[in-house]
């Protein structure tokens, strides 16, 4: 196993991949894997040192999948996040310009962020892709100078494609917050600000919910997600909860240990560093 | 406007159809729309007296678009819910056998509820489509007996399809629970057993999230259900709560006078009398 091959979601030259630079460096090998399970997989199974998964967009919400399949595996753990800022280009072949463009491919999340540049061109159709960069390997595929993909500057580098339109997306503060996993916790050192992520579940009794929530109030720590996911089992939930503490502080170890016996199931998906948000 | 016609999403043969006929009877005009908020905009303009909307499946957990086309009108009030078992169905045309099956198209979700039909059936490749009515649609649509479909009963029907194999999903206790809205809120009588949906956003600053669940809290209230939408402003929220209460209950309108105290914008998206679930 090299020690720089780093797992993310989807194709070569995804925003993920811009992810895996930002948070792991230019020298590393992005690994690309199908299913946000498959990059937990990758890293339980030490296949790569370290994994990149988005959290949440600023216009999307949260990629429950990417929660999902963390809090499935205990044995990783979120050790850094990195916020990257998602800015759409159109790209084309070479030879293709706006005007001859008839159809713009792309994930419907991100042709949904880039209304306003199909209100501007209304002889291009948007249509569905399943992911940015897999539109993009399409495009330059299929080398008509008639399509276009909707995706980031590194699938135009990647595809050999030319950037016709830069900063497409409605909102320029356009923002995805992506997790970094390992095998081992991070380590921090006592009195920095942290976050924890708290995977647990409630028993199924009336107030089970905020009887998890009130050793968290009564400390005054900041909460600042709170996510539910079903279990399968029909309306039994289990919950992610993030939790802006001091590392090493008693008063945020009490918080989590009465968190915790106030659950029918409880486990920390990760302990790390506070990255001040853009 | 006739007083019967009733909004969903999806195309006709739905699950989301079959939800109207249990929550309004057979006797409407199901309006099929092409996105929730079409749903949310067809009652808010009495193009249709309800509309009906999925919240959530017990397998693929909450539909973010419903509640956020609900949490954008203030002018819809959900005034009940209902719950529909959600049993797959493998359709194909008039001479297909399951044997010469080599295609089955659905929605992801649907298909991902099916991961053991496809086990057993290793010469059955899934494909995804963009819903399963619609796949059904399609494949009707094709006469190729190679190609099937997976969607509900009410889709063979609509098309003109034969069950090949009924009841394929790996859980039989799959659900989806439904919200039906109306311009006015629904009228209860004090007493009953009540569901209250809370949307609200929180100030900007540290613990806010957990003030406005103290008053739930502090009165014993269940709160059933907790959701966290990106408002498009980077890293700002917006909640959708769900409580239960007794209808007219004092302690009731204290508890949600709190929380809009605490809150920075405040709406009660509907208040209904409570349908025990399945």
């Amino acid at each position: 196993m090299s020690e720089r091959r780093v797992a993310f979601q989807g194709e070569l030259g995804a925003y993920s991949e811009e992810a895996v630079v930002r948070a792991c460096g230019a020298n590393v090998e992005p690994v690309p894997c199908r299913e946000n399970r498959d990059v937990v997989r990758a890293v339980a199974d030490a296949v790569v040192e370290l994994g990149v998964l988005p959290l949440e967009n600023t216009l999307a919400g949260t990629v429950t999948a990417s929660y999902d399949a963390i809090a499935d595996q205990p044995a990783v753990h979120v050790i850094r996040e990195v916020v990257i800022p998602i800015h759409h280009c159109v790209l084309g072949v070479a030879g293709a310009t706006l005007e001859r463009l008839r159809v713009v491919e792309s994930h419907p999340v991100a042709l949904a962020q880039c209304a306003g540049f199909f209100e501007r061109h209304k002889s291009v159709e948007p249509h569905a892709a399943y992911d940015t960069a897999g539109a993009a390997r399409e495009v330059a595929h299929a080398a008509d100078p008639a399509r276009g993909a909707i995706a980031g500057r590194a699938a135009a580098a990647r595809y050999g494609l030319v950037v016709l339109a830069a900063d497409v997306e409605d909102r320029p503060d356009n923002q995805t917050r992506f997790a970094v996993i390992a095998r081992m916790p991070a380590k921090l050192s006592n009195g920095v600000a942290a976050k924890s992520i708290l995977i647990l579940s409630t028993p199924n009794t009336p107030g089970a919910l905020v009887r998890v929530l009130v050793p968290i109030a009564e400390r005054g720590l900041n909460l600042t997600k709170i996510e539910s996911r079903p279990t399968g089992e029909p309306w039994t939930y289990r919950f992610v909860l993030e939790v802006e503490h001091v590392a090493g502080d008693p008063v945020a170890s009490d918080a989590l240990r009465d968190v915790r016996a106030a659950s029918a199931s409880f486990h920390v998906a990760g302990t790390y560093e506070l990255t001040p948000m853009a």
